[in-house]
């Protein structure tokens, strides 16, 4: 995986480098290109573009998974996330990612003093999010594949595009809705649609497709991505409420923005009627500020969500396991699921 | 092109009912659909998609355009057009198009009285736009024209995508500048991206390159498109102006925007210092309202920019007429394409 992981940073610089000319209109599209290839290769964990490489060297016969073509496509699927993360940054008035600036926030800053320029950032971003969309998209299409393997891919990337935009919605949606009225249920049908899709099945799919898998191959990927996904989701969430810091005056809580998570979720019903109160007052009024976040944190810690939470990641990995028994897969392609299964579980360690 | 437009018509309305299950995700998503559905077939002039077919009959030695492929690829275009106007008017913070409600505002009305609705209004409609973009892409990908054409073809237009983008991108730079401080050349050069790229080079770029034509034809196009583009923008900008009703308290004026139109980049040229230092004022200060406005409007009118582009308008469509008396157009195709230009101008007519 570290071979996969090296050969794919070194593709994505000489890739993005190789791009730069064709955004030479004017000073500022090239210095914005530049921003966003400097986001791009920010280093990053490469969960979804190595998870492709991975499933198409599992399903191929010959492992070529790292000529040139397999690289653009998961040059691809790693621009796709950049522009979601960017437009998510957008939709969230996010300021920090990581701990820098978000790309926003980046364009603000290089618009010097100019009345007007928080908005303008913000409208930047949004185009430039496009931009690194239709870019992932070129992958995709450009990439020398046998044409009807590629169609089929093209058709399943243009789709999980479609449906994580989907799952955006849905989180805004059930962002301005009371917490007591949104169902455990909507928020997993929200993962599976925001994150499972783009992040796993996505990856996973395209990688088998064009390594010329059975319909009821890529249907068993589907079925297995399904528990890995929200199990990726639920341990990000637990991972990123272990190390939030309250005490950073950029921290931007996803609890205070409203952000219906499944941590929130099973927190509040373990509540009492009081702390429920309390709580919802927090959720809906993020300019009461720092002292609410550290009542919400206890509050959450208190409910003992974080564990049962913990144990559903660990049943969901398990329900993975258990799919992988179908007969469907070949012992070589379950061993390669198998291990792209620790892989993202590893990702998510906290 | 009567009977081209309601074949088109016919053909839009049944795609988007066909297209319809897809979005079943939970009420919200398939409501938010049926909005757009709605939006897309709006009466529109479909000047885009038009001059597409209407651009393949011409170079086609069969002329079938209306056959499915063509009518799909034409959705396509129509829809890209639908997903930049609701992501500029996102941008814009517009709250009216062609009198009734902009997609962003309508989404708002649907989230009732809860807090955070207009917020989460934009959010949304930024994420249909790109659904939106995503199934116009779709639609050039998926239609049934032999390997080679279709692929180039879908290279075309995910960069012409990509250079509206870039156009809005200069558009919104701009926007933040001081107008004594924007050139026309610039302004010219962001239609020419904004505008341009998709409005009249990409659907006759396609339409040739569908029907097969050579790169010195497709080059040609390329080269009649640029003021014929740059005419039909000028020409817009006039008509908006002729039409403009100060009296609307929800009209958004382009001018208190800071929009950088040529025609008050020309206008300004024109004013003496006096005049020059409110005209400046009143754009600085959107939040100077109605009065500024009629002040505006006047300094405009009186300047003499509205004759002189006019002129300008007629000096370009004469220039594009020349250009089509290039030999590497055959007879046949030089017809075709001066009508397509006439409908373009029928189309900004005052």
């Amino acid at each position: 995986m570290r071979e996969t992981h090296g050969r794919f940073e070194t593709y994505l610089h000489e890739f993005l480098a190789r791009h730069q000319e064709r955004y030479a209109y004017g000073d500022w599209v090239e210095c914005l290109y530049l921003d966003v290839a400097e986001h791009v290769t920010r280093k990053g964990k490469r969960v979804r573009p190595l998870l492709f490489l991975g499933s198409l060297a599992a399903f191929s016969d010959n492992g070529e998974s790292l000529a040139e073509p397999a690289l653009r496509i998961a040059v691809g699927v790693e621009l796709l996330h950049a522009s979601i993360l960017i437009r998510d940054d957008v939709i969230d008035r996010s300021e920090r990612r990581w701990g820098l600036p978000t790309f926003q926030k980046q364009v603000e800053g290089r618009l010097g003093r100019r009345a007007g320029r928080e908005r303008a950032g913000q409208n930047i971003a949004m185009v430039v999010g496009e931009i690194l969309h239709a870019l992932a998209i070129e992958c995709v299409a450009a990439a020398d594949f046998p044409e009807e393997r590629r169609d089929l891919a093209l058709r399943e990337f243009l789709s999980l595009a479609t449906e994580t935009c989907c799952g955006m919605i849905q989180e805004t949606t059930l962002g301005l809705r009371d917490i007591s009225r949104v169902s455990a249920e909507e928020i997993r049908q929200m993962y599976a649609l925001k994150t499972t899709r783009y992040t796993i099945e996505g990856p996973l799919v395209l990688g088998a497709m064009l390594a010329g898998a059975s319909d009821d191959t890529i249907l068993a990927i589907r079925e297995f991505s399904v528990p890995v996904g929200l199990a990726f989701q639920i341990a990000s969430d637990l991972r990123d409420f272990g190390h939030f810091d309250v005490s950073d005056p950029l921290f931007q809580s996803d609890l205070l923005e409203g952000k219906k998570t499944l941590l929130v979720r099973e927190a509040f019903e373990r509540l009492n009627e009081c702390e429920r109160s309390f709580l919802q007052l927090c959720m809906d009024n993020p300019s009461l500020g720092e002292p609410s976040i550290h009542k919400v944190d206890e509050l959450i810690r208190k409910s003992g969500a974080v564990a049962v939470l913990e144990a559903e990641v660990t049943r969901l990995f398990g329900m993975a396991r258990e799919i992988l028994e179908t007969p469907v897969l070949t012992p070589a392609q379950r061993d390669g699921l198998r291990f792209l299964k620790a892989c993202v579980r590893s990702q998510v360690a906290r």
